[in-house]
């Protein structure tokens, strides 16, 4: 299978474009119109360091190096707009394995309105993927940063943490699942391996005034640090508040760890952490409501003048999540 | 050394960035505010696939990486934008030497007028680039495609070619630089080390008209075979036309091959193939002269109705370049 055979085949295999491109995939370059402001972001995931082929299906991989990209444009408020791909396919991965996972992740550019509108396929020692995604806003003040979090404003998070952590625990242990009904093993399963990037709750957040915002991809604890550190003041997280998804309580029972500092340290969450102003709370909390399968809006804290992150616990002593000393102030 | 570390160093090294540019890497995604059109493309290259680490400095693969991303770009008559690197680290490869990649990459954006505003580090089995480039232009309309070359267009070539290939050559077999002037040889390996984008070159073509234009990435046949495929046209090379890159003659002579066959089918020259009113071939040529280094444009043919290449050797024969069977009319 050459390259540009395959490169023939994932192009029938596309979709018709989004309204902002003019030319597709298949010449030297995709011709946008973006109008407005963009928001462009790149991830890359790589077999062995962020995924395991043996624990995954084609179509999930596809769909993982997708969205996490698609959750950087989610934490700036943008609206997906175009993807570009580079597949690095080792030797013993066929033609169908291939198209297998770009139909992962076409489905997901489907559900979430992005035009794949380029690519690159190379021979490579380990399956990869690099996905570079294109959002778009009205205009530059409409997309939402790390810096902008103010002493006074509410933290909040979007939907349920540690899920990602638990899945990831049942897929390298899989005798785990015997603590949990099956249903609930299987959903954390697909939190680890198939996030939903939160595109229309990041819309809806700054819509409503976010100040500030990040997506979980790291860990609640480093994503909040980051946060501080862009903004320049302190991050106050009430751990008694974190909304931890259904079995990571049983779970971390069942593996002898803390399910707090499970659901702080875990990362891969990609759910958005937002600073907004106080009176914003409600509005926003609604509005985010509204969305498909209603999307909860947890208060989980506070901004306050200072550096770093706070977590404390119930009895007031603070949680350290693994990985936070690597944080710099 | 962890990933937050080396890219905090990274960005560090950072020039400011471009005038569309609002925010630069750091945050979750990029800002921009591209006005009119952009064109797109994303290049990846891999250890062992498209170069040998052994072979090259490190600053020179990361020149590599951008530059035939950009001449993607310089296929559309883009002005070079942004920049969005994946860098793929293996172990064993240090900070030390990921700065002095980046550093060959930083210089060849400042140049070209390229701001890095993102990017990713990753582990990864062999060391690998995918650079995503965004160009402008000032409307989708004065970005040249592949498709639109039209019969009685004259075929113009950039610069030399074959230039890659001979470099190729010198350094997969040091012994045949005693063949070559040390200068000469010298010049033939940076040719295929550090390739320069005709990013200019492209400009002016659009400006001049250029009704259809590729970069020869993958050589003269093949990318000839791909501006036709687009154009629904055949393309119709005079073999003796063919601006060979200096020492390219001696070279062939040195391995007994036929140095057009080299040139025709080598690849990675980097140069321009653009589709021309015939009326327009001196302006044309004169602009691109005037450019740094006085780049020269060749007529080396025209475009007839039909489909397909034909690349016509002295006595009338048709010559085949490698790879020429992959082609799809």
């Amino acid at each position: 299978m050459g390259e540009f055979e395959l490169l023939a085949k994932l192009r029938e295999r596309l979709p018709p474009a989004g309204s902002k491109v003019v030319l597709g995939s298949g010449d030297d370059a995709a011709i946008t119109v973006p109008g407005g402001a963009t928001a462009t972001s790149v991830d890359a995931i790589v077999d062995g360091v962020h995924f395991h082929r043996e624990q995954a299906e084609m179509a999930q991989i596809g769909h993982k190096a997708l969205a996490t990209a698609l959750s950087d444009l989610a934490a700036m408020g943008a609206e997906a707009g175009e993807a570009y791909v580079v597949l690095g396919v080792p030797s013993g991965l066929g033609e169908a394995q291939c198209l297998e996972l770009l139909d992962g992740l076409l489905e997901l550019a489907a559900r979430t309105g992005t035009t794949l509108a380029g690519g690159d396929v190379t021979r490579a020692p380990a399956l990869s993927l690099a996905v570079t995604v294109v959002g778009h806003a009205p205009s530059a003040e409409r997309l939402v940063r790390r810096a902008g979090a103010q002493p006074g404003d509410l933290l909040v998070l979007t939907g349920e943490i540690g899920g990602a952590a638990a899945g990831l625990a049942l897929l390298e242990e899989p005798g785990l699942a015997s603590a949990l009904p099956a249903e609930i093993a299987q959903r954390l399963r697909l939190r680890q391996l198939q996030p939903m990037p939160r595109l229309a709750a990041g819309r809806v957040l700054a819509d409503q005034g976010a100040r500030a915002m990040i997506d979980i991809s790291d860990g609640l604890g480093a994503d909040a640090g980051h946060l501080a550190a862009a903004s320049g003041a302190q991050l106050r997280i009430d751990a008694a508040t974190l909304p931890l998804a259904e079995g990571v309580l049983a779970l971390a029972d069942a593996t002898g760890r803390d399910p707090l500092e499970l659901a702080a340290s875990g990362g891969e969450d990609y759910e958005l952490l937002a600073a907004i102003p106080a009176e914003r709370l409600e509005a926003a909390a609604a509005a985010v409501g509204e969305l498909e399968k209603g999307t909860t809006l947890t208060p989980v804290g506070g901004v306050a003048a200072g550096a770093g992150v706070e977590i404390r616990l119930p009895g007031g002593a603070l949680l350290k999540p693994a990985g936070f000393d690597q944080l710099r102030p």
